[in-house]
């Protein structure tokens, strides 16, 4: 089958993280997806063609307008961003039969209602995925894997740089606009932080996962927004105090007289899940009547999360304009002719690290003898804890770094067999992750 | 337009669950997926009409093999669990060209392959969300959401029963026997809890997440799988001192060499969210190559937990049965005829709890009229925090209970009037959520 044709608008962060994600991820995305994805055409004014390897291959013009009428064109993804000429863009990819995909949220909290409506009148899919919480599914989890709740309430982390500023007066005490500076310099802030800091992106967002939540059509300019340009490192010292951290939070509720729609510095007790939602990360809690609560955590913004639901997104328009509908998405998320027979490896061969506990008797030299046979294994060691005897035994820890289990096996049936140690050796994996 | 038929196999706690949270939700439901979805018939041995209000007006049997034989049903739920009659009666059901789905994760883990194959042959779906993760949407996430990316490793909290367990044991110092019995007492492990705490359930999830990240057969014999039953208080309370807590992690990767599938306890740095996933609750953690770390969280079993992940799959095959498959998903989430114009309220209409910093003169009866005013708004207060004078001026910090905004503007205006008081009274909001 040919590979389904998309037109790119706009090679920025996050147009040059698609390109890359599509690129370099193509085949093990046309085995989800089946059917290939091409980027044929691209539009932007300057790009750095360094970042951007293959870009060569495909044709890059400076008139967006000639690709969303390119009847070569299949899906029109469009990440320009701002008002204009973006939604002039849509609205003619639109009526000229494309699909499209967006990650804008401005656009779509301003503009959402009259893009749905040409878009269903002309028959063509609208995604938008990459617009709220960057690389997390949760249009998709709200939309769909939530559909049999009533939704009570969502509250969402739900703009990085916000995240990122208070999180750093938080850690140490530094006051907004110190911290602001910095993040301008990181490249987490822009030059005007206004849309961020003022939570004009975060209201953008709230808009609408309020709709997705209670089916309302979107109604920015009723979302109440105040920033955090305000908050003192008095404040957050304060709310530390009293067992609190503050956060930028968007916060949607349905009530029995209406909808609350509001986005402002907001106090979370310390032990919740989004109290500890630090840095750039975003997070989003949803209530509804069955399932309770469920949280949804990632990267919010950034070239690669965003374009992971942008492609997300291809793929799903991909795979509705290729399968027949009742096997849109295959069982094994790949096709079944696209499984592969990978190896399962056999434990002696996976790769982790280890806490071990021993019972040794309090002598000298046992110490010695363990830590040789660890040393003759090649594992090396993290951590020991020798605790207080207990009569003439002393239990000892040990968290060693990263090794082969079969070369664990080996150095623990070296151990059993000292005098010094005493029945058989505790050994729990260890797993260090990264979120 | 007809509703769809459904057919539920099965009145225990996860079908029971399923009927009341259709009967209850069915407005919403059919808001979102475009028609009416009805319970027609249900197959059950034995149950309690009293917990399910409205089953009396459906045709409860006893012959299972009936339902899936109906002329009359087009989708078949299977929630009696277990490998026999729960694989005959999904062939059968598959055979009679009824769209299928299942919460049965053992069902899945070992004879998904060829009941795939079967809706495959019939053209019917076969969907699945609830079978891992209970109410998460994770199934989803990871075969529609992250599309994108190469997954790099899974981790995840996927058996409510033993995270229950463990984090008694750290909480309160106890033995696993000890909790154990606690746990079948409050209803959260089975008498036999063998397939909890022996790893067994969580490794058919496991299963089934490897075969979604990764494109590969489902092969629940390869998987490695430890239990919890040996974990002592000491190595819980050792780990703790070592910054780790103990989990019971289901994690899978792909390496260079192979696939690793493997389920046991295991060391997780204090700070990372999977270690502050407590109680019943599960989460799951996804490493994607472009969206970098994801992590989803909710409960992982209970009766309208789980029910929530059947419906949405009820709905997702309600969806591509009645709409044209470019708008399968409404754009809003609900179809745009049933959008509904619910008022938004003014900021002054809603209500949440707030913190008040007031910068007081260091002189007797100041916090009598503070809190005098308070009061006569029916404002209560949770906390208050005099921090030391700074020269004659002394920081107030007041928590109130949850009130009204619009009676919170009134007290603070009247506050800011009093002489003792200097400056404007700083406010920011305050929200409990509950996870």
């Amino acid at each position: 089958m040919e590979p389904v044709r998309v037109g790119l608008l706009g090679l920025g962060t996050v147009g040059g993280g698609t390109f890359n994600v599509l690129t370099r991820n193509a085949a093990e995305i046309s085995r989800r997806a089946g059917r290939g994805i091409e980027i044929t055409r691209a539009a932007a004014r300057d790009y750095d063609p360094a970042g951007l390897p293959g870009i060569e291959k495909i044709s890059v013009s400076d008139d967006a307008f000639s690709v969303v009428k390119d009847p070569d064109i299949d899906i029109v993804v469009e990440l320009i961003g701002g008002y204009s000429p973006a939604k002039e863009l849509v609205l003619e990819a639109i009526a000229n039969g494309k699909h499209v995909v967006t990650a804008n949220k401005a656009l779509i909290a301003l503009h959402g209602n009259e893009i749905f409506a040409a878009a269903r009148d002309q028959g063509v899919m609208v995604a938008f995925e990459a617009a709220v919480g960057g690389g997390i599914p949760i249009i998709k989890a709200v939309r769909e894997g939530l559909a049999a709740n009533q939704v009570e309430w969502m509250a969402g982390i739900i703009n990085g740089t916000g995240n990122f500023i208070l999180t750093e007066m938080r850690d140490k005490g530094r006051n907004f606009d110190d911290v602001l500076q910095e993040a301008q310099a990181l490249g987490y802030a822009e030059a005007d932080p206004t849309f961020n800091v003022e939570g004009i992106d975060a209201a953008h967002k709230l808009t609408i996962l309020a709709s997705l939540a209670f089916g309302i059509p979107l109604q920015f300019d009723k979302t109440f927004t105040e920033g955090i340009s305000k908050i003192t490192a008095e404040d957050v010292h304060y709310a530390g105090d009293l067992g609190y951290r503050i956060k930028h939070l968007g916060f949607t509720r349905r009530t029995a007289e209406g909808v609350e729609m509001r986005v402002h510095p907001t106090l979370i007790p310390e032990r919740r899940l989004l109290a500890n939602v630090d840095g750039v990360m975003n997070a989003v809690l949803v209530q509804g009547d069955a399932v309770g609560p469920t949280l949804y955590y990632g990267a919010g913004a950034g070239a690669e999360p965003t374009a992971s639901a942008v492609v997300a997104d291809i793929v799903d328009v991909t795979r509705v304009m290729t399968a027949d509908p009742g096997n849109r998405v295959p069982h094994l998320a790949f096709q079944p002719d696209a499984l592969t027979d990978e190896p399962i490896l056999p434990m002696a061969a996976i790769e982790t690290a280890y806490y071990l506990r021993l019972c040794a008797e309090d002598r000298p030299g046992v110490l010695a003898n363990v830590t040789r046979i660890l040393g003759d294994k090649g594992i090396s060691i993290e951590a020991i804890l020798q605790k207080e005897a207990d009569d003439a035994q002393v239990p000892v820890i040990i968290l060693t770094h990263v090794v082969q289990e079969g070369r664990m096996n080996e150095a623990i049936a070296a151990i059993e067999t000292l005098d010094a140690i005493n029945g058989a050796v505790t050994r729990i994996r260890v797993e260090h992750l990264n979120a």
